[in-house]
């Protein structure tokens, strides 16, 4: 194992998230908050002791580097980073427990949005602003980030594992032969849409503040809200702007590319955007027809399809933001809600999930299986976007799967100790580990995660790292073979 | 296609069931019911023309016989059985909907024993016995049974495509050379544990007819009672004698076939029967303790034991008979339940649910997973008692996974039409898809399913069909390849 390697770029990383947290200090400072300045000022000389010490510590480092140390950086990196994000919650006192600091810091890294707070109004600026931030940097990786704009020697073959681990999808495609062109592309793109965000927010009066931090948590497809009723008392048009960018957060960040490029073909040939755009819209054309059951939105048709498109943008693409309570809604759409938590958005997106891709293949490998029973002798090959897809990403994506129902299972037994309802539990694990944020009954859309014991939220916590790193790096960190000797 | 020789098979199906209807015939006609006399009589006359106009019509059948023949039948078969089956019900007005009757007579043959019955005192006697009886000719499979007593001709080359399709779990082997002297051992092996079951439930001073029908619903991992309140009214040696029994009949039968030859050593190499009492007495001991912090069983530790190791033989063989109702007890062991729902029993036995063989087997493709992530040149084999799986056995695994979760999936949403909770509806289909019988909530053990509406009723008759064929042979059957003339 290259520890220096390693211990180099956690360095990097530190410093990284000193200057990030810059912003909201600067916003603490002129808002004339004293003790949230001081909290980020204190976090802030920590990151830069440690990065400076561990940077003095780590000289040298030898070029060496495998699988192995891609996944090793990927899993530390986001713990370090979320262990140290938390501090200022926790130095300022407005989360008053370390574990729901960490929970809500993970939460927001990991973009999923759930939270412990029962009144987020109580938060001052400058953390709501910090807690906004982090979906934001952790939408599309902070490695990514750092790949993007530390040049990191010659060689960079390394780049490549880190990228892979860190971003979402069953496999990355290089947009550009260099990887560290490929990391500041997608970033270039994915600050365009959030600033074309912020616009679109402000057009419809909504404070900068509000649309900053807004856009951030869309941008993520994290959903940390500055409300305490989430986006339900802004204007309608506010929250069609949030319906439209979420869903456009949830596509595949290659194929804006592609659309830059002029390659409008390519686009339309993914089939991975067709399946996306088919479910997103049948899931709201059904939520639609089966709450206009509901008193509420009897004859309003027209609230009815603006509520459940909210919904279902919002859920597919595991950002989490609300505006109506759709724990209330019918047990259909509930139920459609449910499983759209598991789809998840378009691989290559900020978004998390199982996502669309995975879900298309195995739809294909599916009718590969029913064709191959039929006629024992013929050759059934999985094609995707006109390409054969090989031998190993179909096993790895079985992999993958087999060590998603594990999680889910082990997740949900641990959560069941504390005797809420199945449903809560259920829906908790699934919250988590897709990166959505609320589920239903008690972390429904007006609930939240302080109802649960503090080994459950670590559950939870380490399920929200595996569903952002898309399990295996952080699976490699806990697996005894990373830590022999040998080999 | 060779409709002739599926047309001869379904014949000799007709006249089987014809046969199999007497001793429930004959016991109404000894206790005096009337009505159910005439019902069971016109039905075994139905069979009987029906049976022998086919029999004439498809004379002179090819010998072609390829695999789809095999699904073709096997799923044909088990539609026909029960719709004929669910005749008696139906006319002799005890179930006075032919739909309701329809759910009863599938529930059985599968060995689900989700019952809409409210009133199971209700039946005439002849009845009870005929609903019971289902269970155990579902149990090993008719097909087998017939394959086991009719010659079919001197190639007999099908026999194994069926035998395959109809017995659960990932691989059948051939205990001996010959297909029909294996489906003969199977079943003298069964007829054999089932008069083991009879005499012990006979010395706990149960009546005979009790005894009997106990004992099919305990072999076919049935589950139908013929009381109200399944086994909570019998004496706590009847209980542990069911609890043992069940037990007994999730294990392989391959493995008493062995311990007859005296190769003990190989059932003690067996790595799925560890595994199956390893999860069992595990889930055993943790609901004992957990339902220890309930007011009824404060104290009383060797009634907790005794009720939880119950409910735990019961749900894991997926036999569904109930002593306790577990529905009330405490999140951990709801939960811990429902996953053993899933689980299921071993491969080759009458139980149903994924079977612990394919568990196993997905835990050991994991850890080659990890290894391959860390070490991308090593080549991980996946082995099973000492010998290498297969790589088409795997990818039929992940087949019938993708499958499965397809198939929940779609079946969850068909209910949730209904309105009923989320938990009724996911533990039903759960439930009905793995063969148990009772789910939580609303189909607790003390619920029942007619709460469902027609259309939840019919998806639960299909998901039942299509776990008890483990999926393909019906799938194939519900596919436009089947029936398209090419090929």
């Amino acid at each position: 194992m290259n520890h220096k390697i390693i211990g180099r770029l956690m360095a990097f990383l530190l410093l990284l998230e000193g200057a990030f947290l810059l912003p909201p200090a600067l916003l603490s400072w002129m808002d004339g908050e004293g003790r949230a300045l001081g909290a980020f000022t204190l976090t802030i000389a920590l990151c830069l002791v440690l990065g400076l010490a561990l940077l003095g510590l780590c000289r040298n480092a030898k070029r060496d580097f495998y699988a192995r140390e891609g996944f090793l950086i990927v899993s530390l990196g986001w713990v370090v980073l979320s262990v140290m994000g938390a501090l200022p919650f926790w130095f300022s006192g407005e989360i008053p427990s370390y574990v729901d600091a960490l929970f809500e810091t993970i939460s927001g890294f990991t973009t999923t949005g759930a939270s412990i707070l029962t009144n987020v109004e109580g938060l001052s600026r400058g953390m709501l602003f910090w807690r906004s931030f982090t979906h934001w940097l952790g939408g599309m990786g902070i490695l990514v980030f750092l790949l993007a704009i530390v040049p990191m020697g010659k060689q960079g073959g390394y780049s490549v594992h880190i990228l892979r681990a860190e971003s979402p999808g069953p496999s990355v495609g290089k947009l550009v032969p260099k990887m560290r062109q490929t990391a500041g592309i997608l970033y270039l793109l994915y600050i365009a849409l959030t600033v074309l965000d912020v616009i679109f927010l402000l057009l419809g009066k909504m404070p900068l503040f509000d649309a900053l931090c807004t856009a951030f948590g869309t941008a993520g497809t994290g959903g940390f809200g500055i409300k305490n009723d989430s986006m339900a008392g802004y204007s309608p048009y506010i929250q069609s702007v949030c319906t439209v960018f979420m869903a456009l957060f949830g596509v595949n960040f290659n194929l804006y590319f592609f659309l830059l490029l002029g390659k409008v073909k390519d686009v339309f040939h993914s089939e991975e955007l067709w399946a996306y755009l088919s479910i997103m819209l049948g899931a709201m054309a059904i939520i639609t027809v089966d709450i206009l059951s509901l008193p509420a939105y009897s004859g309003h048709v027209g609230q009815a399809f603006h509520d459940a498109s909210f919904a279902v943008s919002s859920v597919m693409t595991t950002t989490g933001f609300a505006t109506a309570d759709f724990n209330l809604w019918p047990q259909l759409a509930r139920s459609i809600l449910v499983i759209l938590m598991a789809v998840g958005a378009c691989a290559g997106s900020t978004g998390g999930g199982m996502k669309c891709a995975r879900m298309l293949l195995l739809g294909k490998s599916l009718k590969a299986t029913i064709k191959q029973s039929l006629h024992p002798r013929s050759v059934n090959l999985i094609r995707m976007d006109g390409r054969r897809v090989e031998e190993s990403t179909m096993q790895g994506l079985y992999g993958y799967l087999v060590a998603y129902g594990f999680i889910l299972v082990v997740s949900f037994l641990i959560l069941s100790l504390d005797r809420l309802s199945l449903e809560t539990n259920m829906t908790a694990v699934m919250a988590c580990l897709n990166n959505i944020g609320p589920g239903l009954d008690l972390v429904g859309p007006t609930g939240n995660y302080s109802v649960f014991s503090t080994s459950a939220k670590c559950t939870l916590m380490v399920d929200m790292l595996l569903g952002r790193l898309e399990i295996f790096p952080l699976l490699i960190l806990l697996s005894p073979h990373t830590w022999r000797k040998a080999g």
